[in-house]
């Protein structure tokens, strides 16, 4: 069945005792969430915290966090951003939802997103209302040419699941586009703060916070249960998403939006994101001197592409994954594409998934499992004779 | 400008310096929210979550909370639930929404809600594409044959904001007009835990858990940022519920349900709640005697009524009220009417909203201003001749 790129597995577990190890794309390792860093920041903000703070607060958040993340993502990807700019979310896809929803009450009625992407994110911008178009995925990332409507959503770090980077020429043929057509581009940063190969890019949204809308979230660098994350919304905006928070009820607590103040201020959250990025680092190298074969896509993030030379190759190294203990996630099935699928297949590899101790098993699996596929690889190509795209 | 419920008041904090003290109704004493209580709790949640409790979370809620949630409330509440019924949200209004677009994607068109009653509740079911009408209530609460539609939002333990309790018959009433129109009853019980003349009357829900929606949330138990709460559904709204999440992308924290988990089930939760009990329960008496006039609404919850001669004497109490350092809400210009606006007056007096060291301060100001201003209180009529329908 489709998996959706972090949606729970059904499939296994990181289970110690040996059972089906998950290369899941787009998770973070969970046993490296920072439980006691994050207990004491709860208690200390806890303990410092006017009596104000536990009231209904302002659907854009506490002021306290605002300010935090409009000074840490100006720091760390470049971000233009004053704090009344920002509005704190419950993850990224909840205020994906806020925001098409106020881009719906504006007036947009067609938004166009990544081809392949995550379809989670377009079923969340159709139950908005909105007409989901594609924009093409090719080496320098989503083609500008594709875009109409009156948004687009891309992923300009790091494509997901390509792992290319948006190009800076193809930077300002969208914002060219979305001058042009009093449009809007939502850069979804979901992992830019994790580049391995050189300095991150910075956030395309520096090019023009007028045309912009940033989002991020702390799915990636802290844990996927933790719901928060935010926008840096561009003014004329404001209003109606705010309307649209409200007419949801929609809220943070407060509670997480203090201890995450106090992780930010106190240089925790820089920290546990530096400390991270050497372990994802190494790991990437290690996938990628281990496997033999090319990867495709940056070194950065939480994924790296394995092409391969056809779909059913893609189901054949996937099903002999599994008898062998690993839980692979291919470009096919999962819907990636929108309709119809596309035919180039790879494997999504989520190296950053795996606790620690199950990291070595998973690397030695993975290595021997495509050393014994040489037919399913992008250089044998099979008897379909695809050629592959990416 | 209206101020609605919950909403937070622009007008004043509860300063100890001296400026205006609030008497807000629905919200709990902020001072009182157990902070050292909740840190601990989460701290203990951290060190024995499983790591998969960090991953992307069952839209329902974790099933530790769940499973904690329906024995709290069966045994508090009378509650009749398993686990699988209960759906943890981001505090009722969210919830609310949700199940609003949750009955509108099943057919529904026209939800009742109580007049007076919460506008934003109102407006929430409205931005759901609902048309909302009113249901009078009187003595014994809403009036069940003002029922129309698809569904009806009742406040049955302590009626928000007349304070009066939904009598037994009205109960069979509202069951016997949902059964008979496939309809749903939503019962809001947001402070059933507070009864302070008698054991709590159980939850509606008990009565019909097919047709009731039971829903409750920590906002006046713990404080409004907590931003957590449930809702009880009957086994055939809850595939509806669920697209609506999804569609959403709406979540709640995994770590505020893991520390609200370990509140419960350690008991402290419970423990919490009766020593506010007792703190609320103090305070209603006291105002009841010093105050010098009859109250209306039964001894329960976070705010009392006290009925007044004419609107126009309301405003110059509340005026007066300012003056002197208190911030009141009454019946007018605060939305609690469906259009239009009726010719009851009163004070909603919100009498958990001040810290324990403002409290005497805050009955010594109301109860001089109510003595000095007998021309507005109800037993004498101003020159309007309004009688009071409460």
């Amino acid at each position: 069945m489709p998996r959706r790129s972090g949606a729970r597995s059904r499939a296994g577990t990181n289970d110690p005792a040996g059972a089906v190890i998950e290369l899941r794309p787009g998770v973070p390792d969970l046993s490296s969430f920072p439980r006691t860093l994050w207990a004491a920041a709860l208690r200390r903000a806890l303990a410092t915290a006017p009596n104000s703070a536990l009231d209904y607060a302002e659907p854009a958040g506490l002021p306290v966090l605002r300010e935090a993340v409009a000074g840490y993502l100006a720091r760390t990807r470049g971000v233009r951003a004053e704090p009344e700019a920002v509005v704190i979310t419950a993850g990224f896809t909840s205020g994906l939802s806020l925001l098409g929803r106020a881009l719906h009450r504006r007036g947009a009625r067609t938004i166009a997103t990544e081809n392949p992407g995550l379809v989670r994110h377009r079923d969340v911008l159709r139950a908005a209302e909105l007409t989901v178009v594609p924009l093409a995925v090719g080496p320098s990332g989503a083609e500008p040419g594709d875009a109409v409507g009156q948004a687009a959503l891309l992923t300009p770090a790091h494509q997901h699941p390509t792992g290319v980077v948006l190009a800076p020429r193809s930077r300002y043929r969208f914002i060219d586009w979305a001058r042009r057509n009093n449009a809007y581009l939502v850069e979804d940063d979901y992992d830019g703060e994790f580049r391995y190969d050189q300095r991150p890019v910075g956030a395309m949204q520096a090019l023009d916070p007028e045309r912009i809308v940033y989002a991020g979230s702390t799915s990636k660098s802290l844990a996927p249960g933790v719901r928060l994350g935010w926008m840096i919304v561009p003014a004329p905006l404001r209003r109606d998403l705010a309307a649209e928070i409200f007419d949801a009820g929609a809220a943070v607590s407060v509670l997480d939006q203090l201890a995450m103040a106090d992780l930010i201020l106190r240089g925790d959250y820089d920290r546990h994101i530096r400390r991270m990025r050497l372990v994802y680092r190494r790991r990437r190298r290690q996938l990628a001197s281990s496997i033999g074969v090319p990867l495709r896509g940056i070194a950065a993030g939480m994924h790296a592409l394995l092409p391969l030379a056809s779909a059913t190759g893609e189901q054949r190294l996937i099903a002999e994954g599994r008898r062998r203990g690993l839980a692979l996630t291919g470009l096919h099935g999962n819907g990636y594409w929108h309709e119809p699928e596309g035919q180039s297949a790879a494997l999504i590899l989520g190296y950053a998934a795996p606790p620690a101790h199950s990291w070595p098993a998973a690397l030695s699996l993975l290595t021997q499992l495509v050393q014994q596929s040489a037919a399913e690889l992008v250089q044998n190509r099979g008897p379909d004779g695809v050629t592959v795209g990416l």
